[in-house]
C-alpha cells in the first residue's frame, strides 16, 4: 500500500487569491460600468530591458548551430553568469562571496522552497509574521511544523514572530531556541526593512545560537535608503550563520523568464545530531546537482545581460517607475488619513485599515467605494490582519488613477 | 543548534563522471597525439530545429513590449503548452489524458528526483540494477532508504530488481512487497525496452499490490519498434497506477534548454497510515504550484513549436541522424565479435566487455587500444558490472572512425 506524504493533509488551502477572484467577479457582474483597477498585482508590468532582449535574440541564435550550441550546463549555473554576480553584486558592496558559492537557479521561489531539505527534520524554524507564505508551507510539507491550530491560524511548533506597527515591523528575538530563521528584507508583505545595526542582531543572535539565518533579499534592488544593507554579507560575521536567497524576477522583470540564485558561503555550518560540524555548502550542492539540471542557457544569458553595465542602468529605470508608483500611492494615503507603512524600500505599501476595520473588510470597502483590488494582509499571518498591501507594479496612468478615487471616495 | 539532514552523508560521491575525466587526462598527457574520440557522450550535439528557434526568436520579441510581456505564468504550464501535450503526445496515441494532469517543468530530471516528496517515508522504492541514479539518491537524501553496503555497492531497505543478459533486460517481479517502482522504457542505460505485454504485467502487479508506478519515459521518441508501448498509458488500467515522465531534453535537443512535464492521473490513488485512498494528482499540483513557480515562457513556446507538425517532422529528422549512428555502432561492434543489447529504441548501447572482463578494464582497454571513451557499465548500479555503455548522440563521422577502431584493434 503506497503511503503519501500525510504532512501534505495539514496544509491550508490556497484561499486568498482564489476569494480575492471570487469577490471582484461578484462585484464585477453586480456593477459591469464599474472600471476596476488592480493595486493588488503581485507580478511586473514592464518589459524586458532591451539589452536582456538582445542578449535573448544572440543566445537563441547560439542554439541554431552545432559550432555554438549548448547542451546540458553545470547545474550551478555557468561560469559567465556566476562571474558576473560576484563582481556586479558582491564585490559592488565590499562583500567576499566567490563563484563557487553561487547556485543560479529557477527562482528564489524554488530556493526558498528547497533549502530545507539539507536541514535535520527536528530544527525549529523561525519566521516573521505576516510573510511570504513558501517558507511556512513547505517546511509543513517536510514534517517540521505540527497540526494547524485553525482558531488563532498558526501551525504548532513553529515560532512566529510579529511584525507589526507596535514593534515597527522589528521581529523579536524569539524567547525559545530556534534553529531555522526566514528574514525576508525588504519584506514581502509589508515592504519594511532593517538597518544594517538590526540586522547585525540578528547575525549576532545566529552565531550565539547556533542558528542559520535564511535570508530572502528578492527585493533588495527596490532600496532607497543608505542604511539599509543591500546584502546580508554587508554585515560583519554573516559569512558564518547566512544563506542569501536573490532573484532576478522583481528586478529585472524576470517573473515570466525564471532565474534566481542562491549564495551559501563555504563558512556556514550546520551539525550532526553527534554534534560534528558540516557545511551547507557541499550539501546544498548535492541537493543542486542531483534534483536540478540548470538553468536554461538564454535565461543565462539574459542574467548576465542585465548584470552588465547598460542593463544594471536599464533596470534602473523600470525599478524608479514602480517606485514612482510607490511615492503617488504613498502620497495619496497621506492625503487620505490612512496609516501605511512600507513603499519606500520596496513595491509594497502596507497599509493599517482606518478605524479597526479588518482586512476584508477594508477589501469589500475599497472595491465597492473605490473599484480598487487590494490584498487583505490578513492572508499573509495572523498579524497581518487588520493590515492591507498594496503594490507598486500598476502603471502610473492607472496608479494615479487609483489614488484619486481613494482619496475623493475614502476618506477619513 | 541547526541539525542537518544526515541522509545526505549515506550518499555516495558522484564517482563515475570524475574518474573517467581523471583516467582520460592522463592518457592524453602520455599520448598528446592521440585523437581521443568520446562515444560516451550523454547529451545531444545537434542544434534545435528550425521551427523552434523561430518560435523562440517571436516569444523573445513577446517580452520586449508591455502589451505581450508575460510575467508569472501557471505553475502548471501554460494552457497552449499542456493542450499541445495532450493533443500530439496522448491523443495520437488513443489515450485518455486531460490537459489538467499534465505538470509543465523544468526537466524530468527535477521531476523524477522531486516526486518522491509526495510520498511517505515509510514506503518501500524498487528500482531497475542497473538504472539512472536520481531514483535511489533523491530516495536517500528522504530518508527512504538504509545505510551504503560498500561491499555490496547497494543500500540497505531498497529492492534492487537486476536487468541483465541472462533474464534478456526484463526486471523480475519483487518477491517482497514494494510501494513505489521505478522503470525507465527505453532504459538508460542498457537501451533495452518491454513490449506491451512485459509492461502490462508491471500494470497488473501495481493494481494487485497497491503500489504506484514512476515511469520515466524520457527516451520514448527513439523508440522503432511497434510493439514497444511509447506511453505507459497504451496499458489497459495505466491510468490507476502510474505516474509519467516525459521530456523535450533528448527528444528536441532542449538539454539545456530545459523542458519536461510529468502526468499524474487523476486517478492514481495513494493512502494514508489509516487506509483512506488519497488521490496524488492534489498533492503533486500543491508540491509544483508551492516548490516551483512555472517553466520559463518562451522555452514554453519553443516546446509547442516541437509539437507542432512541422516541428514533429524537424525533431524526427535529427532522431534518424542519432539513430543511424546507433546502427553504425551496433553493426561495427558485430563485425568485432563484441555482444551488445540496446540500439534499436534507444540511443544507447550496452555492450558486454569480452572474455569477462570487469566494466573498467574494458574501459582502459577500449581509451589505450582504440582512444575512444565511453561509460563503465558498473556505474549505473551493481548489475552494470562486466558491461559497457556507448551513445549514438555523437556526430556521423567520428562515430564512423571510432567503429573503425574499434574493428581494426579490438577483434575478438
Amino acid at each position: 500500500m503506497t503511503l503519501i506524504n500525510e504532512n501534505y493533509l495539514k496544509l491550508q488551502g490556497s484561499y486568498l487569491f482564489a476569494e480575492i477572484a471570487r469577490r471582484v467577479k461578484i462585484f464585477k457582474e453586480e456593477n459591469p460600468t464599474a472600471e476596476v483597477i488592480s493595486l493588488g498585482i503581485g507580478d511586473v508590468t514592464q518589459p524586458l530591458a532591451p539589452v536582456v532582449i538582445d542578449a535573448l535574440h544572440k543566445a537563441v541564435e547560439d542554439m541554431a548551430s552545432a559550432e555554438t550550441f549548448r547542451g546540458y550546463g553545470p547545474e550551478q549555473g555557468y561560469d559567465f553568469l556566476r562571474e558576473a554576480i560576484v563582481n556586479t553584486i558582491y564585490k559592488a558592496r565590499n562583500t567576499d562571496i566567490a563563484a563557487d558559492e553561487i547556485f543560479v537557479s529557477d527562482g528564489a521561489k524554488s530556493d526558498c522552497g528547497n533549502i530545507q531539505e539539507i536541514f535535520g527534520s527536528d530544527n525549529v524554524i523561525a519566521i516573521t509574521d505576516p510573510v511570504y507564505p513558501v517558507y511556512l508551507d513547505t517546511n509543513v510539507m517536510a514534517g517540521r511544523t505540527g497540526e494547524y491550530i485553525a482558531d488563532k491560524g498558526i501551525f504548532e511548533n513553529v515560532v512566529y514572530m510579529p511584525c507589526t506597527a507596535q514593534n515597527n515591523f522589528l521581529p523579536q528575538k524569539p524567547t525559545q531556541h530556534v534553529d531555522m530563521i526566514y528574514i525576508c528584507c525588504p519584506n514581502n508583505p509589508t515592504g519594511t526593512t532593517m538597518t544594517k545595526d538590526q540586522l547585525a542582531q540578528w547575525v549576532k543572535y545566529a552565531k550565539e545560537n547556533n542558528a542559520v539565518l535564511l535570508y530572502d533579499a528578492a527585493y533588495s534592488y527596490f532600496i532607497t535608503e543608505d542604511d539599509v544593507p543591500r546584502t546580508i554579507y554587508e554585515i560583519e560575521g554573516a559569512r558564518d550563520v547566512a544563506i542569501e536567497f536573490r532573484s532576478f524576477s522583481k528586478t529585472a522583470g524576470f517573473t515570466g523568464m525564471r532565474c534566481g540564485y542562491t549564495v551559501v558561503p563555504k563558512t556556514v555550518m550546520g551539525y550532526t545530531k553527534s554534534g560534528e560540524k558540516q557545511a551547507l555548502n557541499p550539501l546544498w550542492n548535492r541537493r543542486h546537482t542531483t534534483k536540478f539540471n540548470g538553468t536554461a542557457y538564454i535565461v543565462q544569458r539574459a542574467a548576465e545581460a542585465v548584470l552588465s553595465a547598460e542593463g544594471q542602468k536599464q533596470i534602473q529605470a523600470t525599478i524608479d517607475y514602480y517606485m514612482n508608483n510607490a511615492k503617488i500611492i504613498r502620497q495619496g494615503l497621506s492625503d487620505a488619513g490612512i496609516e501605511y507603512f512600507g513603499g519606500v524600500n520596496a513595491p509594497y505599501i502596507w497599509l493599517k485599515a482606518p478605524n479597526g476595520m479588518k482586512s476584508w473588510e477594508f477589501f469589500d470597502l475599497l472595491l465597492t467605494k473605490a473599484h480598487i483590488v487590494g490584498t487583505p494582509g490578513a492572508g499573509f499571518g495572523p498579524s497581518g490582519e487588520g493590515y492591507f498591501r498594496l503594490t507598486a507594479f500598476g502603471d502610473t496612468a492607472n496608479t494615479l488613477k487609483a489614488v484619486e478615487r481613494i482619496k475623493t471616495n475614502l476618506n477619513f
